[in-house]
């Protein structure tokens, strides 16, 4: 079968249709809209000569046997955030099986071929993102399937079971990937950097290492109308003057830095701010640079407290080093977008993905990016041209055939 | 019967053991708690030759009749905030009460003496501070009346029928104020000038006026991984900036401004904020001065919106002009007071009181400021000190004796 793009594009608006409503996507990992989902999903496949497992993560796998048994992975994911949009995670899969769709067409490819619905990568019900890839990668731990529960205290090993899993086997996942040569993933950007090149695809070379920490201020409620300026210990003065200087660090090491919650205690109109609990995430590609960013802001913090009459507690909530795509495949992903368009963009990505996990397991993986418009994802609004998801298509398939070759030439 | 400020502090602790509870005082007007400090009030009153009343808008008034159809009042307010403090409002009735026995146990005093017991001065139910002194004064609006509801849905009207008052009558409580002369009013400061300057006393000439509003910076909700920090739109930086400039203005003019309410949407450490809804409540006692205080700070709102491409709304919440006190009755507040400690301050309040209310009817009226430790009120850990407190009570006997004279004498 030929490549159609124009495929790709109609079965994601179908699915859309299918598990989507006015406020977008609701494709949510372990609800019955994300089972809809993965159902459609199947059907799709009905014509395909593919063998399709459900691992023991609830990874859906499609596998198309080969001439050699090294395997190529392609990776996205059907679940979505809340709201979300119409492509985050179901492009990825569904750009994948038009690939693979290309390949079933004619007789046995010269390696297995794989594409891979991850479950749960948004961690949305437990919190806990990554989920299947990081049970296949090796990072997911035992005591948090026993442990993690959603909002209502339902406990994910019970949402497991009812799934017809075994909470005790969901690590080994892990062994799928003995035969894993490598792993491509193509993903929307999610941010504006390729908009504001105006190209419509980039080359992603790693995932931006996070610091991740709740910094808390402690001064003094009192009345705002009874407290001379003077007197006072206002707890969000303090987080105030660090939201400005998180802009200035993020600005002098060239990597990104959010205040994403800021609450406040009591939260009245009419009292002085006792605490204020403000997140910090902190974002870069190069490891020694995020320590120093993250080293400086809690200095900066600790000047600020002092300097306020303030108390300042630190929590610490994500830290992940960052991670390098395979430099080989970054270069075969360079070359398949110029083959599709004049101009190519190497770029980090901010936001962690499947592709991440993959890569920190040893598989050599990279991915590739399409334009976001306005940068805007985990929201209804989510777009990208049709034009651009078109040409990702193309560029995939091009990008695949090179990493068959990069493989089995590796491996000669 | 002599003077006894002792009895004072002795009944202050009955009340709140009989009414709080660990978390602090709990006499929310229209409460049970409520109720049981007013019953346990007249239970005090028993032994006294005075006319207890309610009136039209609940408010307890205990009546000495003297000599002359003039009357001089003095006020206070059983009802706290739910987890209080002992002091706020009781202190100012328990006072009174004690300078009010003073007078019983002499013959007919030269004018008549009206102890009043606010009804709802915290308006935490409600949200309706200063009920009852404003029903006196007559800023109460019908229309309030018959439209506040409490949390649950519960209108004002019904629960002041169930207190066996007719809503549509509220108003006639203004016709109270005929015979009023003058009005005093001694409370806690809730605020720490007093204790700054080493001063158990201070002599309060006015109440600050309040420029209330919500300020919602809009930005860009966005991931914060993949927004490069160029691209932004940071509703939360936007409002950290107006946050730090509240400072300044309010040195600059010598009044107060606080940022109490900072709510951000989405709320998460991975999203960039988009929406962030800032309260200002700027305080000053010069009209003038307050406005542009105000206008400054609006300016100052817009500016900062350009600057980082947000979009700026804003709502009034409370627009209150300031109130000063009566010359006169703050000449003789001092005086009181240098004949009890050898120094006095002259300070406005930054808080609202029901002082307020009846200044602004036109009733000669001031209060009496007692330090407050740590300036804390509206909490279990309000406190003053005892000698203080006593002190209170020694210089209220006195104001109320140079005001019983400045009356007559003033109607000679």
């Amino acid at each position: 079968m030929n490549l159609n793009p124009k495929r790709t594009i109609a079965a994601l608006r179908e699915l859309q249709a299918l598990t989507g409503d006015e406020k977008g996507a609701q494709r949510v990992a372990f609800s019955p809209p994300w089972i809809k989902a993965r159902n459609w999903f199947l059907n799709q496949l009905r014509d395909l000569p593919c063998l399709v497992q459900m691992d023991e993560a609830a990874n859906l796998w499609i596998t198309f046997k080969g001439q050699s048994q090294k395997e190529l992975w392609i990776g996205g994911h059907l679940d979505s955030v809340p709201g979300g949009g119409w492509l985050d995670g179901a492009f990825d899969l569904l750009a994948g099986l038009e690939v693979l769709r290309s390949y079933c067409s004619a007789s046995s490819p010269p390696l297995t071929l794989c594409l891979v619905d991850w479950a749960d990568e948004e961690g949305t019900r437990f919190g806990r993102s990554l989920f299947g890839s990081s049970a296949v990668s090796g990072s997911l731990q035992e005591e948090e399937i026993f442990s993690l529960r959603d909002r209502s205290g339902i406990l994910l090993s019970d949402v497991l079971k009812d799934y017809g899993l075994d909470p005790k086997k969901v690590l080994d996942a892990s062994k799928r990937k003995i035969n894993a040569a490598a792993y491509l993933e193509v993903h929307i950007e999610q941010g504006a950097v390729l908009e504001n090149l105006s190209l419509p695809l980039g080359a992603v070379i790693g995932t931006a290492g996070v610091e991740r920490h709740r910094l808390v201020f402690t001064g003094m409620a009192n009345h705002s109308g009874s407290t001379p300026m003077a007197l006072r210990k206002d707890a969000l003065v303090g987080a105030s003057r660090l939201v400005l200087f998180l802009r200035d660090v993020a600005k002098s090491y060239n990597g990104v830095a959010t205040a994403g919650c800021c609450e406040v205690e009591p939260g009245l109109p009419t009292a002085i701010p006792g605490i204020c609990r403000l997140t910090v995430d902190l974002r870069h590609l190069d490891k020694t640079n995020l320590q120093k960013m993250w080293r400086e802001t809690l200095r900066k913090a600790q000047l600020i407290a002092r300097d306020e009459g303030l108390e300042l507690g630190c929590e610490t909530l994500l830290q992940v080093d960052p991670v390098s795509f395979h430099p080989q495949l970054v270069e075969l992903c360079k070359e398949s977008i110029l083959e599709v368009f004049p101009a190519v963009h190497t770029m980090g990505s901010g936001p962690l993905h499947d592709g991440t996990e993959i890569a920190k397991a040893g598989i050599p993986s990279a991915m590739m990016f399409v334009q976001s418009k306005g940068g805007i994802s985990h929201s209804p609004k989510e777009d990208s041209s049709i034009e651009h998801l078109e040409l990702a298509v193309i560029a995939l398939e091009k990008w695949v055939k090179k990493t068959i070759d990069w493989i089995l030439g590796n491996n000669r």
